[in-house]
């Protein structure tokens, strides 16, 4: 058993509270009390203590929208259109270097950047789940792992069908694997048909799978949808009935009031990725509007290839202040809102919301310690406001997933660091050779 | 004399440009050599040699637009539109407590956050010029000091007169002073008269001084102008005479495309914030267009009470992608541009181009090394996008400011830090006391 006694807590729930001179207290993988630290001493005498004097403790952050083995592709090509970027950039050079290895190796990078910065969860979309799904086993991180579909060929599958039964095939290889869970992410309404999308939806109800997708990213996915369907992506995908709670809609960049109130109804969860939406020139999703609709808005970081970090302080901050330019009003999105976001909206997002995203009795011990002590957080006024908006993410001083104490002090203790920067030094040599 | 030898170097001058397996050669203040590694150990064997085998040396960055001080009320105040955060917030805690030292210890704290940040300059405004002028020299920071002029009695003046004697005698103590020099800061538009604008015009005229102030941050300022003046601010201030290409303007977030034109045509220097313009929900400045339009952009942090960072990396970052997407052309400042608004851009802003903003010889050795062997920034297919778009502050490894270093693995070597943030404390406790 351990305690960990910071200066401050932030438990999450109840919302935007700080407690002072409060220990969790964890068995295992779980938290089991939550309680003064004179207390915590008197009633758990032999249990290990940490403590953290000018430190936040608060549930680790989670990327919703990810495509981790893309960190290998990260400032490959960059100040380009959407369009541009995919086709004549990152789709050849994933046809020509997606593999097993090549996704092991990406997918391990991205989780040594993501733990190094505090981030416990994330919600991949990506190709070889089995790589993926092992690369979060050996690292001890906690993955959603969206299987993508799409209508055409990749190195990965060759149709839909080839897809969806390698989804199937990794989440049989991975089940009752504690940490990973695996999702179907048809790609986009403009990348998968709808006798697909009708496939996914009657799959997913079958096996109570989650779902994953881009949808609305950018203004010509619209206009392309409404020249081939008559009809906005959304309203497509609604009379498809893929609308749902088990859905995360990655971008929604590009929304109307009607368009916030339908996905409301229908309890849809957003991804909202600010800075690649900002990079690749999409926009800027309205999700002032979507809080207050109602919507679980939770945040990603989209790929390494369009952000170019995976680092969710940057994210959240970004999100907080670019809802109050585009709101036109300085008091959208507050800080605790945006760590909100980040915590639990996102693992309620996953479905893992009885499980992550608070520090509450019973949930996993995913847990990071933020020392406030740099100039940049002093003095601290409100520690809320402080890891919103002035904390960098090298701030992190622990990190626990499950319980397990997978970085501190600089150090990661669940993977090769030397081994991990190595082989991205040659996957790089070797897609720029052939570039 | 010194040979710095990192991995990649980006000399700024010419654009865009990164040369491997060069070395910066020293002479106490200044650069005087730029060549081969090898040829260099040749050339001055005897030199004292800093081999940076996975590092970037570039110039330091600069920061046009900044309160110092207000660092010590970072996130005192959030979450709040312009006018409510300066009139029930800032405005009363300064004028409860602005004073000689609380200028000093605040300043000292953003220095301390600036330099570990790989920030060698910045641009201030605020009062008490002399303790601004004190804190910058005791660090070993560069400084420009814009001495705010006001119509209305702070703590530190009581009319435009009084703020003006205070600019000049402070000037008058630091003259000869290498590192810190003086401009005039009328405040803005709203809080100064035209008479007051004209006597500084003059004054900045004989003494040949550079002028610093906001300029058209939010759409009130424009409204209450029209209603007031019956033109807009700029206008208003061409008409005055006081744009030139000693002024530095900052925030412009509100631009007409005939502004542009104006500002192009007398070679007004813009300091863009766009953390803090984002934060008070003042809008999001056309740098894109006024680049397009000749016209020097520059990038400022504003103060850490609207931003809450001192922090050139996400400054920059975030005004790279933020164009993007305000131009709706995601090839609109290319990182290579980002990085000259915080370099020579930066330093032609302040008058400085013969001295600093870029690796040249002659020029200060006013120099940054930053460490790209972090999983965030691994792997490296061109270190300008790894440096906008990937890095964080945290890597900075090695500041020089005029040839001394001030910092060195995670070290400052010019300010006592221990003492720094137990000022910035003691300051905390006494302004929350009072609040």
């Amino acid at each position: 058993m351990q305690i960990i006694a910071p200066r401050w807590l932030i438990p999450i729930e109840p919302h935007a509270t700080v407690l002072s001179d409060h220990a969790v207290i964890t068995d295992h993988e779980r938290i089991v009390q939550i309680m003064p630290l004179s207390a915590a001493r008197i009633a758990y005498p032999s249990a290990k203590e940490t403590l953290l004097a000018e430190h936040v403790l608060l549930p680790g952050l989670i990327n919703t929208h990810t495509h981790s083995a893309m960190s290998l592709l990260r400032g490959y090509a960059d100040d380009l259109a959407l369009m541009t970027w995919l086709h004549q950039h990152i789709w050849p050079a994933e046809t020509a270097h997606v593999s097993d290895d090549f996704i092991f190796d990406g997918t391990t990078l991205a989780i040594m950047e993501m733990i190094a910065g505090g981030t416990t969860c994330a919600n991949d979309m990506y190709f070889e789940h089995s790589a993926v799904a092992r690369a979060a086993v050996s690292c001890g991180f906690r993955m959603g792992i969206g299987c993508s579909i799409l209508e055409f060929p990749t190195p990965y599958a060759s149709d839909a069908d080839g897809y969806i039964k390698k989804a199937l095939a990794s989440r049989a290889e991975f089940s009752g694997e504690p940490l990973v869970h695996f999702t179907l992410a048809p790609h986009a309404p403009y990348t998968v048909s709808d006798d697909t999308f009708s496939r996914v939806i009657t799959l997913a109800d079958e096996l109570d799978l989650g779902l994953h997708s881009h949808i609305h990213e950018t203004q010509d996915e619209i206009k392309n949808s409404l020249k081939q369907y008559g009809v906005r992506p959304l309203e497509r995908l609604a009379a498809l009935g893929f609308l749902g709670s088990n859905l995360v809609a990655a971008h929604m960049v590009h929304t109307s009031d009607t368009e916030i109130a339908l996905l409301a109804k229908h309890g849809v969860n957003i991804a909202h990725n600010p800075a690649s939406n900002l990079k690749l020139a999409s926009g800027i999703a309205r999700i002032h509007a979507m809080q207050q609709a109602g919507i679980n808005v939770s945040i990603g970081t989209d790929g390494a290839a369009s952000n170019n970090k995976i680092d969710l302080f940057a994210e959240m901050r970004l999100a907080a202040l670019l809802a109050k330019a585009q709101a036109n009003n300085a008091e959208a999105i507050p800080a605790w809102q945006a760590l909100e976001m980040t915590t639990l909206n996102a693992a309620k997002a996953m479905r893992l919301d009885d499980k992550i995203g608070s520090i509450k009795v019973g949930k996993q011990a995913d847990l990071i310690a933020v020392d406030l002590s740099a100039a940049a957080t002093q003095p601290c006024y409100d520690p809320i406001s402080q890891l919103v908006y002035a904390a960098d993410r090298s701030q992190v001083s622990h990190v626990w997933i499950a319980g397990r104490c997978v970085y501190q002090a600089g150090q990661h203790l669940s993977l090769n660091t030397g081994e991990t920067l190595n082989r991205a030094r040659r996957w790089q040599q070797r897609i720029k050779k052939e570039a």
